[in-house]
Formats: structure tokens, sequence, C-alpha cells
């Protein structure tokens, strides 16, 4: 029985599971939030005692980890979290491997979820696909020709960051427009928050105001969606222009590297009906009429990076 | 000795090569101006005539070539040309195997040029490039892991047709802002002259209208160089503009992809140092501080497609 143990390190939560090689179940699973005050060192022993509770006394055969950050995927070496300190350049590929005498393979969290759709998602059987998460941020990750395609330093997929309108609000990136500054949640309730908060504009928003008791720091990319929901013009009006923003990164995608599936995940993919017609329809306008694409939800949801990350030990194992 | 047929169809010209399997120098080469009134059956006789010419008695062992349009790669049959009448759906690849009794690959002349770029010009060595001719329009090619990557359908590279602008001016595929609208010559001459036709301009522009002879309708996008580089202001602004919009472009081609390399083609490359300087620099800022590559000139010029159809010819004998 070959045993795969799969690690997820993202940036709120910790995950570990294990399965058989070759099953679509997990023998054995367990999460935990991540502690608020914490930094790599607290995750890391969360993640030991996560790990040894899996285990018992089996021995994996390798070790697939996706982190919620940029890495270094030939070396394996984390280059920083965007969420929790002292991760910067943290050897993780090689601290597992010393810890577990097994080979262990270490990647971003939007690529190791591109190859779990791929893998066992919305994306078999699909020769080249892009998967996007539009959460807090907005990123994605490649497989073309049947493989990851990580770039030349790691760091394509960065569709967070490609500008839309040249002419939008400013995103922490320092450029204007970018996708990311229209489409994420929090920059979403960001807008939503401003706006309201601007004397003239007291008498708007009524459905986002009474959502959050009319404690405006309350509001979330959740809450514009569901007042959205219940018509408030608004929040319709921010999530539509998000939605716009990320129709128009796909389209262009679309048109460069003609992929035939986007799959979408992330908490903003949840915002209903309004905001997945919108992004629909805008691709389908941005792309040239004779690119043919989906654009479909991804079907692991939050257990895309572990699955992905069972794929990353996989292809370790065959490359042995 | 094997000996290598290359072809090129261009929008306005034809050529025709023969070299030996592994060599960098041409055994013949000719070239001919397409007819202006010209249309698929012409171009064929034109071909066919400079490839007797070329061949003498010799039989090549297969044949590699360029075709200015749209191709369906899989089956070898060209869709449309967008300048010549009759190409609809003509079985390029059939014609050519029975022809000469061998094999034949025929692929679009972007694709073709990255690939020529890739194996003898600036991209030799390099595993991700990105190929873009800047010309009477735009568009561009793949080298992904080494490998041309021609998109689900074939339709991969048309960085054309990507929206830098969403309030900018329409462009012929209907969308507003497109990289083809704003950086390509004709595009470029549109603009200057009906800026100059204007009553309330007749004073600006003297630099553009005295290379025309105040002629307006003789402005080209090599007019616009012209003048700028004698401090032309309108030819400056509109130079700018369109190395604006490609810079954009490949600053999201970057964050997107993190190929190595961009290799620009095309006479529009010709245009001087403003134009590059201006690429140069919004591609920067436009992609990621984190993100690095490369923009440099193509090195084969007018020959890339057909080095690009001597590598196709080759990837047919090796797959025999």
């Amino acid at each position: 029985m070959t045993l795969i143990l799969a690690l997820d390190f993202g940036g709120t939560k910790l995950a570990a599971a294990v399965t058989q090689l070759g099953s679509r179940e997990w023998l054995r699973y367990e999460r935990r939030l991540s502690p608020i005050d914490g930094n790599a060192t607290t995750d890391l022993a969360i993640m030991r005692s996560l790990i040894y509770s899996l285990l018992q006394d089996a021995t994996p055969d390798a070790i697939g980890v996706s982190f919620g950050g940029p890495v270094d995927f030939t070396t394996g070496t984390v280059r920083l979290s965007h969420h929790v300190p002292g991760w910067e350049n943290l050897p993780l590929k090689d601290l597992l491997e010393k810890e577990f005498a097994i080979s262990a393979i270490v990647d971003n969290d939007a690529n190791v979820a591109a190859l779990g759709e791929h893998r066992f998602g919305a994306g078999e059987g699909y020769d080249s696909l892009f998967y996007i998460t539009i959460s807090t941020g907005v990123g994605g990750g490649w497989i073309i020709n049947g493989q990851p395609w990580r770039g030349n330093a790691g760091m394509a997929g960065e569709i967070g960051h490609i500008v839309v309108n040249p002419a939008g609000p400013v995103c922490l990136c320092g450029k204007q427009g970018c996708v990311e500054r229209l489409a994420s949640g929090p920059y979403m309730a960001q807008d939503a928050k401003e706006y309201l908060f601007k004397p003239a504009n007291q008498l708007q928003g009524q459905q986002l105001r009474s959502l959050v008791n009319d404690n405006l720091d309350l509001i979330t990319g959740q809450i514009i969606s569901q007042a959205a929901t219940q018509g408030d013009e608004l929040a319709i009006k921010i999530l539509q222009s998000g939605a716009w923003a990320l129709g128009v990164g796909i389209g262009n995608v679309a048109n460069l590297i003609n992929p035939q599936r986007f799959i979408l995940g992330g908490s903003v993919t949840k915002a209903g009906e309004i905001w997945w017609n919108t992004v629909q329809k805008t691709a389908r306008e941005t792309a040239l009429p004779e690119i043919d694409f989906e654009i479909v939800s991804a079907a692991l949801g939050d257990d895309a990076p572990l699955w992905g990350a069972v794929a990353l030990a996989e292809s370790a194992l065959i490359s042995k």
C-alpha cells in the first residue's frame, strides 16, 4: 500500500490528509485554524501534530504540499507568506524530507489547486486550463499541454495584477485598475464602505446598511453578495464591476493562451447569478468570436489544494 | 543529404527556400511579390514555379510552411487569408503532400516565426518566449516548455486583441482599446490623419505634413516614426500611445505566463528609440516587480517565417 501525505498551509488554516495512491477518498483528514498571532514556527508545530496524529504508525511514501504564498518550486523554499510572519526563505521541502526521509514537493496554492482540479476535479481530461481563485486575493494556476506551467521563475498565473482599466482605482501593487483591485472581496467591501461613508450617499445602500446594522466596518465581500441578491443597487453595481474586471481578464487570457477551460474557485464565486452572468458575458465579449472556452465552477472547493498536493506527491513517486 | 523545403505565404509576398538539415544557410532562395489582384490560385501557381526553380532536380525530404492567416494546424487546412481571397478552407498540407509525396507541416506565420526565432534566432536556448509581430496587425506566437503552444483550437497568441484601455477607440474586432487598435501601423496612421484633417488642428503636425507634402492620405506608420524622430509632437504622442498599449499588453502577459523573453518583430519595431523606450518602461511598470523578463528585437527579420518553416519540417522528419 502506497501512502500519500498531503499538506495545505493556508493563510488562515492548516490541513493535512492521507490517502492511498490511486484513491479518491481520504483515509484520514485533519483541519485546524491557524492561530491569530501565529508565525511560521507555530504553524509548523501545529502541522507536525496533525501529521503525527494522521499517520499513527504508518510511514508515507511521498509528501505533497500546498503553500499559501510564493514558493521557489525547484528548491521547495517558501519565499514569504502574505499572512503569517516568519516564513521568509524557509526551506520547507528540506525540513519535511529530513524529518520523514521521503520525497516532498512544495508549490504555491494556486498552482496546486489547478493541479488538484485537473487531476481530480472540474479539469479532469482537459489538456489546458486556467484555475482562478477569487477571494481575499485573485490568483491563478496553469495546466498547459497537460502539465503545470509555473513560468520561468515560478511567477505565472498572476491574473490578479493584469491591468483591465488604466483609469481605475489604485491597487496595493501601485498600478491602477488591476483585476484584484476590482474583483477581490476586501476591495469590493472597501469600495462600498468608502461610498456609503460619504454624507451625500447616506440614503443609498439601504439593504447593505441593514445587513451590518449600520456598522459599515462590518461590510465584507459576502455581505455585498447578500445585499445584491436582495436588490441593493450599490451592491449590484460593485459586484458587477468586480465581475466585469474578472471577465475582461478571462477574455484577454482566452485570446492569449486559448485554454479549453477556466475553473473558478474561492469565496467570491459564491456571489450568485448576477456575478456569474456578468463574468460569462464580459469574457465572451472580450475574447475573439472564434475562440471557444468554458468557464465553470471549481469542483473540489476548499480541498482543491489538498488534492493537488496528492497529485504533486504522485509525480514525485513517478519520477523516482 | 537531407533536403528541407521552406515556404512562406505572406499577405503581400511569397518566399521559398531550400536548406540542408542542420544547416543555417540557404542553398537557394526565391522571393516574389504577390500580385495585387491575386487570389489563392495565382499565389499557389507562383509558389509552385518558385519551388520547381529552387528544387531543380532534387527531391526534398520534408516541407515546412508558414501561412499569413489562421490555419488548422492538426489538418494543415488554411481557414482564410485576411489579404488574399480564395484561401477559405483550402487543404494546403494535403495539396503539397500529394504533389511532392513527402510530409508537409503548415502553421500560421506568428507561430512559425516564434519557432524560427526559437530555433535559429533571438530565442535560441530559451525555454519560454513570446514572439510578437507589430506591423499591419499585431499577433504573437508561443514557445512554452521548449515547445510551440498553439492553444486548444490553434488560436493562442492573439495579443493584438487583448483590451488595454476599455475607454479607447473602437477596433475592427468591435471592442474598444485593443492593443492592435492602438499599436499597429495602419491604425496609428489613421489616428494621425483624422486628427490633422480637423480644421482646429491645422497648425499641428508640421513635420508629418511636410513628409507627405500635405497629402495626409500618404501617412503610414513608417512616416509617423520618421516625423517622431524629427521631433513632431503629434507623431511622438501617437507613437508613444501605441508603444504604451503594447507595453501594457507585454506586462500583462509577463504576469500571466512569466516567459523568459519577449521577441518583437515587424515593421513598427523599426520606429526607433522613443517607441522602444516606451514599450520597455510600460511593460516594466505593468509587470509585478518580482517578475523578470527581457524584451528584445527579432534576429531573423523577414526570414523568421522561412526559418520557422525549416524547424517545422525538421519536426516532421523527427516524428517519422
